[in-house]
Formats: structure tokens, sequence, C-alpha cells
């Protein structure tokens, strides 16, 4: 057991506060022989990375990822090659802004964690949020790019679908769109809609909520486990322990409850290469927390940011009645950078379910099993 | 690392199949000197026993429940206690009804697990729906009654909220009515609505999703943990992990995406005990991953059961294109039955953040923390 | 976490109570497709049973398993494979001698775990011991017949090698003898004089130690993982975690703190197989805590049966002074028993380490690793 | 599961190689509110720091310790508190001489973990020995140091007790005397010859074996729990995780094979202050896997450092037959500094069963248990 690990086979343990020196991430039962590079995994912190534009937090953070343990330079070509020993990843904290956090030094933001970790601990970094703060998840960024390394021919892709209550129309949905904005939205148009409408929020000194989906292609039938160990149930545990993420789906999700049992039902017909087809997906890819070799697809919704310029009602570390304003640098829609956080999660647990499945079953029994 | 397992402190390993001997679970780490006894465990089983209605699966099992290790009676009163030592609860199956099973020993059933098995496996046990039935949420009930002893003070209650497109009218809210139906339902109105419902689902040979709220309250704060511990994420893992389940919300969920920050945060003010008060629960009880001391809501969607009587197409063990219908004797609504498997699972997840919290701070910090 | 579950990948959890109605284990992770039988199991059972010579405690104990859970019987030949679903093993109790246990209800026997169980849990079964009595180890044994099938290839045998003082002579080492004698003793020299010599403890009415040697051959080289993944670090802990258990060994053991580098250090060759080949075992199979190839050789030490008719001063549950003289059908000399147990934990230990291995590396590297 | 983590509630990971960029830990679990400082954790590392005479390794490096995260100063005092959640401590490699590694980067040093790692990764970080260095233990020495601070009124306490075949005599044995020689060695008579002896070993190129013995007082009754999370068992694991140790030994350890029953159980009898009093402790402190309160007593043996100047037959990556003299800086008899890893593996396995305990049982019951 762990409090601040996930994984089994491969296992992330992140650690590092908001404002402290460091934070980052070990990574234990990665592979060996697996090609990894500071720039690799540099790439995917850049998404992440807050500053890039408008509509992110406006601290300057590099996020500049080092790799500390676990390679060895390979002679011939000089490419870093894990070793199967633990892999530390390090980031440096940079733009610490030295201010002064008397405000919520001690009085508790509503929505934030403040004093979650007070009443649980009785002490708590409070200096931009310490433990709490997305920061960590910048951690989980660069494990997750590790975790693509175990998943050949596996691709993870993540993209936001909704942004308060608009939706984006899934038939124009194209990947291409996704990095074209500042939003992660896969339809350009619903992407145009959301610069003016954020723009809004923004300016309101108010904050929003988002839907993110993430999609898994390629992966492999037979990962996940029942009965503790499904896919789809450590899925969850993982997009749930993001910042802000208040619920997650599989596949259909909640829409599945209004379906009937005909209509859920993903028939089979065999498919040109030899091998069964599913006509339909609304499980997502997962039955019986199986993987069934259809694309994986999660959904999980992040609440707004709390971190608001409207004034609320709180209490103080005092035991007294007082009111609060969250100045600072915030991301008005904090779903936006949960997209590459929710890609990385999937990755990460894609990969820790391959070596566990590879571990209990080994090679798989022959298809057809009975000729 | 356990598949079959869930929980650290307060750990539950089940084992067992639809049509085998016996299905049970081990108890691993619960508390010595709590009174239990098979009578107190058997209530809960029986709400969850099939049969009871029409609206649940024809199947007769008694599920009685025996304690066969793990206890001991004290001298004077005569009731068992525990001892610390592991608690091995198992119910032996009695009406595995002899039957050819022959359609769903080699064609894969559409929504099921079978192909999701056979693809990892290479086997499976086909009869009844082996490990994948339903059936092994009798071993989590029973979990969950002892889970409730180390939880003294919490109340732990769960409902049907939604069955199909149909949701309850929330202000019709009644606890007491949720045991006067067959449907767990805590709107009177909308329970004598499912009745007519379900019997027209049924009689065409379909069957329909639902979605179900568990609410502990009572729940001491500082339950969970940053940032893979958190309460939430073993929530969403724990329901996730209850079949046919494809998506869980904490509190407002998947609504908290369209709602603005001000409209999420819970505010706060003392209260008359001297104590801080949440104005509004949007969270669900939880922040940053702990509990708040508000109540614990959680809602998940369960899909409709795929058994139906309606043929659909799939392929067989032989890498054959077929057809197939489902008899048998199945739950029109597979997520009436889940109401008291939610229940538990809430239950033995906060058992084991009780006691992970116990452990890691023992003494909590005196409130208010600063005078 | 788990306080009565060992192996991870290869998981087992025991349960019972050496007076309760059963006990058993539940294997989780086993993988699918391997056969096993009640009949292979229970061959591994009856050489642990009670009853067997005069050297043993003269409880008659069946000792039967059952095989409740995770098989599934092939169709054409009828023998059961297992389907990667957990195995629960049954052995129900049946000679739990009717009797009066006052004197070990309130006193605490030396040498036991009495005290122990009550300081930690207040609270304890003292019916037979309990929890802590050694016919836990019968659920060990089940389970090592398991894990053997899990190692094709491999032969993991145990023998007793010392009792009390008296060593045996290890150039008369013979495995056939081991079962020719009621003590597990590879030299039958020694085994002629341990049953004059046990017998005069025994009427004594005392007890004596012993020292157990278990060596699996044929272990693939790679198993293990650096730093508390170690191969001999599972092992020790398995071991150490024995009823009675007081010592372990790898390899040289103890002895190694004596010799100088030079001649501890174990030589290579490449052998005639064009694989490298080691010039002597001092290390026991094991370095850097990984599985070299080599016969992995453990040895533990097992303290005198504590439960002795000579009267000991102690105390009981009121916190009087008093003396205590156990009565009762004891083993005079504990460590013999010990060797199935020792061997079924290698077995245990070396499956997990297997899948474990499996599961991380996959594929292992060419040798030589250079051309 | 985790390769590289150790403890479960009080969990430590490291990561690292001997001439890489840093080397630490991650302490997960650690209970808030506790002061500790890097002047703290320093004073430990110095004790196990290389170079500190000439019996020790003579690479220089000055262990200089970083607390990264999970920390916060109090404002009054200016001392630094834990806050529950993780603790980094970081120590950066300073001399990693730059040398040609030729020899050892093809050729597999008999004794030394080369081959095995490459027979599992098919790649190793050769320089310095990498990941299975001795100088990992510098991350635990650390970790203890945080572990002492979980364990208010408790003293763990380390010497060398045995170098070659030369034991300590025990009748001069004075704590005192520990720090007063460069061997722990707390015989001031054996101290002296120990320096003599150890410079003939060195200058003979050769290196020699030892014997450690920790031991903790002030340990709480009740710490452990049956049956395989046994105090004893995790404390064997613990020790035999260190570098080059062989075997592990709890009380009297492999001489408790030779007594009698009556000889080895330690008699109680009521002591002054009301509580059981034990007349003797050949059980090292535990009973059936539970701490007494009594002295907690392990021994383990180091085998000699595999790197001496004698050459050695061996075989390289290339399949190919050779020799070896492993040239540079080493231990002669890297038990020595083992003392201090044994203290800290100690002081973490018992915080960490600290925490269990405190977590499952809560409120111990109340001594009498019958009155």
């Amino acid at each position: 057991m762990s409090f601040n690990s996930f994984g089994h086979l491969f296992r992330v343990t992140t650690y590092g506060e908001s404002h402290g020196v460091a934070l980052g991430c070990v990574i234990d039962g990665c592979p060996p022989r697996l090609p990894i590079s500071e720039a690799m995994i540099q790439g995917f912190l850049d998404r992440r990375k807050p500053g890039q534009s408008r509509f992110t937090t406006q601290r300057r953070e590099p996020d500049t990822v080092r790799i500390l343990s676990g390679v060895m330079a390979d002679e011939a070509s000089g490419q870093l090659l894990t070793t199967g020993t633990p892999i530390h990843l390090m980031i440096e904290n940079v733009d610490q802004r030295s201010k002064d956090y008397g405000e919520i030094k001690d009085k508790y933001r509503p929505g934030h964690a403040d004093y979650a970790y007070d009443i649980k601990y009785g002490i708590r970094d409070y200096r931009g949020g310490g433990r709490s703060s997305a920061r960590e998840t910048a951690a989980r960024v660069a494990a997750g790019a590790v975790a693509r390394q175990v998943l050949p021919g596996v691709t993870v892709r993540g993209a936001l679908v909704q942004m308060g209550p608009h939706k984006i129309d899934r038939s124009r949905w194209d990947w291409e769109a996704v990095d074209a904005n500042p939003f992660f939205c896969p339809d350009p148009v619903a992407a145009a809609f959301f610069e003016e409408y954020l723009d809004g929020v923004r300016k309101a000194g108010s904050s929003i909520g988002a839907v993110i989906e993430v999609v898994a292609e390629g992966v492999q039938p037979g990962l996940g486990a029942p009965i503790y160990g499904k896919l789809d149930s450590d899925l969850a545990a993982a997009m749930m322990s993001i910042n802000a993420v208040k619920g997650v789906e599989i596949g259909d999700g909640f829409a599945a409850a209004e379906l009937g049992g005909e209509a859920n039902a993903d028939e089979m017909r065999m498919g040109n290469d030899g091998r069964p087809l599913f006509l339909s997906n609304h499980a997502g890819g997962i039955l019986g927390g199986i993987s069934t070799g259809q694309p994986v697809v999660v959904r999980f919704a992040v609440k707004p940011t709390s971190s608001i310029l409207q004034e609320r009602r709180t209490v103080d570390r005092y035991g007294r009645d007082t009111d609060i304003v969250t100045k600072g640098r915030h991301d008005p829609c904090v779903g936006i950078r949960a997209v590459p956080v929710g890609e990385a999660m999937m990755a990460c647990v894609l990969a820790d379910h391959l070596l566990r499945h590879r571990g209990q079953v080994g090679t798989p029994a022959a298809w057809p099993f009975e000729a």
C-alpha cells in the first residue's frame, strides 16, 4: 500500500509540492532496454506546461525534466536505454513567486483541499496549494511518456469534448485539430466558440468545468483481470485521482443506463483477418474488466477551478467566519490542462496491465480456441 | 498486488464461481473485539438475494453464510467477537440448475465477459457466467456487513435513482420508502411507475439500465489521502468493479462540468457547535481526496443486463459467425440488486480508509488549529 | 498490504484456526490452463500430516483438501485445469478433541504466542493455539503443491540436516533416504541415531530444535529483483514466517562471515553447452538478489517445541504469577514437519518471482550479450 | 508490489546508481507534525560515509542530504515538520571517479551481481556496480533517520560482533565503545585486535566477512501480525535485502536449534510495575511474530567483499573464459558499514509496524485482561 504510488508492476511514486524545491516521480518496474530521453519526455511536459496561452495560468514554469537514474547510454548510439532499475524523473520548481500567502495561509478556500488537509494532518503546505496543487500532475505526464514506450503499437490520445454546458459536435471530430487550438478540442468550430466563451468566463473572474475524453487504440485484448484488478476499475481510480475530477465513464457511461439490452450489446462477426470483430463499441473496449481489442474509451468530468476572483464565504484556522477572494494566477478552465494528464494516466494504467497480463498468462492460448 | 482483493488495511479477497461449489471472502485486517454474527450478515445478504420479486432472477439461492474463522465466542454473552485474524465467510451454492450449457459454452454472448475471458485465459468456466457472474457480489455484501461494524456512527444507504431514461423526483426522496418496493427506490411514485415499466421490459425479453446512489452519513473528516489513495479514487475503483457498472460520480459528478466556480464552491460558516459547516455539498463530502465530514455521495451507472431473449449476432470459439438468444433466469434490470452491493463497497472503502488514517495520523490535531 | 497473504503475482491468503471449522487458502494470480487435482495436492499434505509416526503429534487429522473454485474440467480428459481465477483450497478440521482448555485459556505458555496475541488484540482463540498453531501450515503445503505446477523443470526438495546439536554427515547425503525415515533425513546413519535420540527427548517430556535445508534445482536464472524484491529477501521472509523458525541462511549463510573474499567467490568458466558455469555455490544460487541458474539453497533453524511436560513459571490473564505444564499431543521436534512446509514456501516464492520476472522483462536478451 | 520499495504504511522507495547523478528515497506515509532536519539525517549518514578510516573505501563522498519535499517550517521555531505528504531525500553523487571501466564492463566479477543483472535485464549500469552497489544503502540510512522520529522512546543500536572467525567477548559489551573504534565494535579488546587483523587482510588484497547485531529497546508490545506480516519475517526480509547479507537470526537464532524446550522457553513473572516480565530473552523479543516488549534482537551475516585484488577465473559478455582482478577503492570488510544500515532497516520496519498496529487495533485492550 502506498498513498502516493499507483500501478503495480509498472509503478509510479510521485513527490513534491507546488512551491517546494522540486517535484518528480520514481518509476519502478519499467522493462529494460527501452529507449527514453529527456527530450522525448519534455515534449509531453510542454503540452501540459502553464503559460501556453491566456487560457491557462500565467505562472511561468519551464518544467524542465531530468532523468536521474535507471538508464544507461547505449555505447554505439548514445541513446539512453532503461535498465530495469528505478527511473527518477525530476522537475525543479523555478517560478515560486515570492509573495505574501497571508490570505490562504489561514483561510480555507471553498472547493479547495485546504480544510481537508488541515483536518487530516493538522498542518499543510499552503504555498500555492502545496501537495494538492495540480502541479503534481507534471510528474504524471513525465511518467506517462515512459509508459508509452512500454506500449508499442498503442496510440493514446485525449481531447476536450465539453466546456461548461457546451458539448462539441462529434461529427466534426478531427484528431489533427486537437493541437491546433489552446483547448485540445477536436472540433474546430467548437474551439472557436470556446475562445470567446472562456474569455468571458475569465474576465468575469469566474471559472468553468469541462469533460475530457481519452482514447487508446491498438490495445492488446486480454488486459485487465477479474474482479478487483479490472481495467476499467483501475482507469476509474486513475482518472478520479486527477485534481478536480468528479466523474468517470467508460464507453457509453451514464448513457448506458438509459439503454435497453439489445441496443447496448456490441454484436460480433468474424473479420476478414480471421479474428472476431465488434460491430459497435458501447462497452468502450472493456468487457468483464478485460480489454477486447477495441479502442478503450474513457471520459471524465472536471469541476470548475475553485480559485476565483469572486468573494466567497468561509472560515479560518482560528475558527472564525470570514470571506475570501482568491487572487493569483489560475486556469479559468482547469480541464484544459487535464487532457495530457488523462492521456498519461491511461498510458500508465495500460502499461501496468500489460506487464501484469504478461506475468500471469505468459503465452496466450491460440485463436480460435477450438478447431 | 492481488487481482481478487480490495482494500489495504481492511482487505477483502473473494473467490468462487456462479456454479461452483461455494463462493465467499476472506477479510484480513479487521480490528479485534468487534461483535459479528451470521444472522447479522445474513440480513444484508437477504436484501441482495435473487428471487425476491418477479423483477430479479428466479434462481433460488438461500445464500446462507457461515463464519469459518476469525471469531471467538465471548464467554459471558456467547456473542461472537472478531479476533484480529482472517475472517472467512462462505456461501455454498445450492441451485446450480443442472442444464445444458451448449449454447453459451461455445458462443460469446454480446455484452458479456465470455469473449474477454477466453482471449485472456484461453479457458473459462462458462457455467452461469463463472467468475464474471454477479453472484460474486454476494461475497461483497457479506464483507460489507463486517465493514459496517468497523464504522460506528456511520450510516451507509443506497437507492435506485434512475431506471432507463426515467429519473426519480428527488423532492420526494424518502429513505423509508427504499425497502417498501422491489426497486430500492426512495420515490414511492417513481417506484409505482417502475413496476409497470419494468414489467414491459421483462415481457419484451429485453432489459434496462439504472443509476444507483449511495450516501454515507456520519463519516469522520480526514479519511482519504493524497494523491493516489484519495477516498474518491478508491470509491470510483470500488464501484467500477461492480458488474455492469460503466460510470461513477462523486457529488455533482458530470453536472459539475457545467458549473461556474462560484456555483460549485461549497461555502463555509462556523456552526453552532463551534465546528465549521458547509453550506452546500456539490463536492459530495470529499475535497482533495479527503472526507470533510459532510455526507459522502456516490452515484454509478449500471448498463442493461446483457442476457436478453432477443437474438443477437456473435461468433463462437471455432471462429464462426453465429446468432444467440440468452435463455435462462436473468434480472431484467441488474441495477436493482446493485444497490446493496454499492452500499457494501462504500462500507468497505470507508472501513479501510478509517484504519489507514488511524495508522498514519493516530491522534489528530486539535481544532481550531490556531488559538 | 495484507497480514495473512504472501506473494504478489502468485499470491496466497490463508485463514483458519487450529480448532476452528476449517482452514485453507485462496491462491490468486495462478496462471491458467495448469493441471491440478485434489489427489495431487493431497499427496503433499499427507507428508506433513500429523500422526504419521510416534515422533509427531498424535492428533489424527485426515487433512482432506477440497478445491472449491478456480478450476474447470477439461472436457476430453476430465482433468481439472486452472482458469486464472482464485483457487480456494479448504481443509475441514475433524479432530478438535473436545477438552477443557482451562489451563491455557488463562495462562501464557512460555515460548508460545499466547501473551503476544493478548497484548496485541486483547482477545485470542486459545483452543489449540488458534491462529498461531502450526496447523496453519497445512494451507501453505496445499498452496505449494499448486505453485509447483507453475514451475515445470524445477525440483524443490527439503531435508532435516540437524537435530539438537547433532548435524548430519553431508557426505552421506541421499535424497532417496529422505522419505525412508520419519525425520526427512538424507543421512540414513543420522536418521537411525535420531530415532533413539528423539525417543529420549520425548520420554523426558522435553523437546528439541532442528535445522532444515531446502534446495531448488532447475531454477531459471534472472528471478528476483533489486533491491527490496530480492529473491533471497523474499525467501528469508517466507521461511521466517514459519512457526518456530528463528534463523535463515542462503548458501553458506553465517559461515560466509568467516571466509575471505577469494574463498567465497564462486568462479566461472564457459560450460560445454556454451553457457557460463559456476565452479562452486557459496552464494546458494543467488547474486545481487537474482537467481543465477545454480541450485537455490536455503536453511532455517527451528526452535524446540514450546509445549513441554516440564513445569515452567509464567503469569495469567489476571496478572498473577503461576506455573504451567503443557499437556496434550505435541511434536517433540516440530522441525520435522517443517520440511514439507519449507518446500512449499520455496515453491511459492519461486512461482511468484517467475511471474514477476515474466511480467517485467518478458523476452530476455540473447546470450552471449555481445557478439 | 514494488521492487524498490519496502514497508507498507511507512513506505520507502529508493532509486539511484553508484555513479549516476544522484540517489535517494521517497518516504510515503510518514505521520505529520514530526520534526526532522537535514542536520539530523546527516548525522546518521556521516556514520555510514565512506572514507572515514583506512578500513573503508577511499572513495570520498560527502553524502550531503537534501530534503526536497514533504516538510513545512514551523512559523514560530523555524523547525521543519513533516506534513504527511511524501518526503524526498536526495544525495547527489560527487566522486564518481572518471576512469576506464573496461575490465568490469564486459567481465563478470565473481561474487558480484554483474552476471545476474545481465542475465535478467540484458543490460546493466556497470559503473561502480550501478544499482547493486552498496551506495544505495545511503538512502536507507537517510530513511532510517526519519523512521526514528516515528518511534519515540525506542533506541535502535547496532554493533559488529564478529569479524571473520573472530567473535567478540560479549561480557565486555559496552555500547559506549561502539563509536570509539572504526568497526562499530562494542568490545574494546576485540576492536584493537580487529585493527591489526584487518590491516593484514587489506594488505593481502583480500577481504573478510562479519556478523552484525542490531538491538531495539523500548519497543511497544503488540507490533507485528500473524501470519505473513510477522515482525521477524519483515526483519528477516529487511536485513537480507542489504548487500552481501547471507543469513539472519532473531534472538538465539541457529543456536535455538540446539536447545531443549525447557532451556529455550522464556519464563515469565509479574514485575514490580504490575506488568509481566520475561526472565530471559531467547526469543529476541518476538513471539508468534509479535513484539513482547523485550528488546528486539537481530543478527545478520555479511559475506566478504567480492572485489579483491587476487585474480579469479570468470567469463565475459562475449561468452569467453577470462580472469579478473578487481582494482579500485573497496571496503576490505563491507560488514563494518553495514552496521548503520542494519540500524536503519530495524527503525524502518518498527516504524511501519507501529503504524500498521495503530491502524488495525487502535486502542489496545486493558491489562490485565481479566479482573
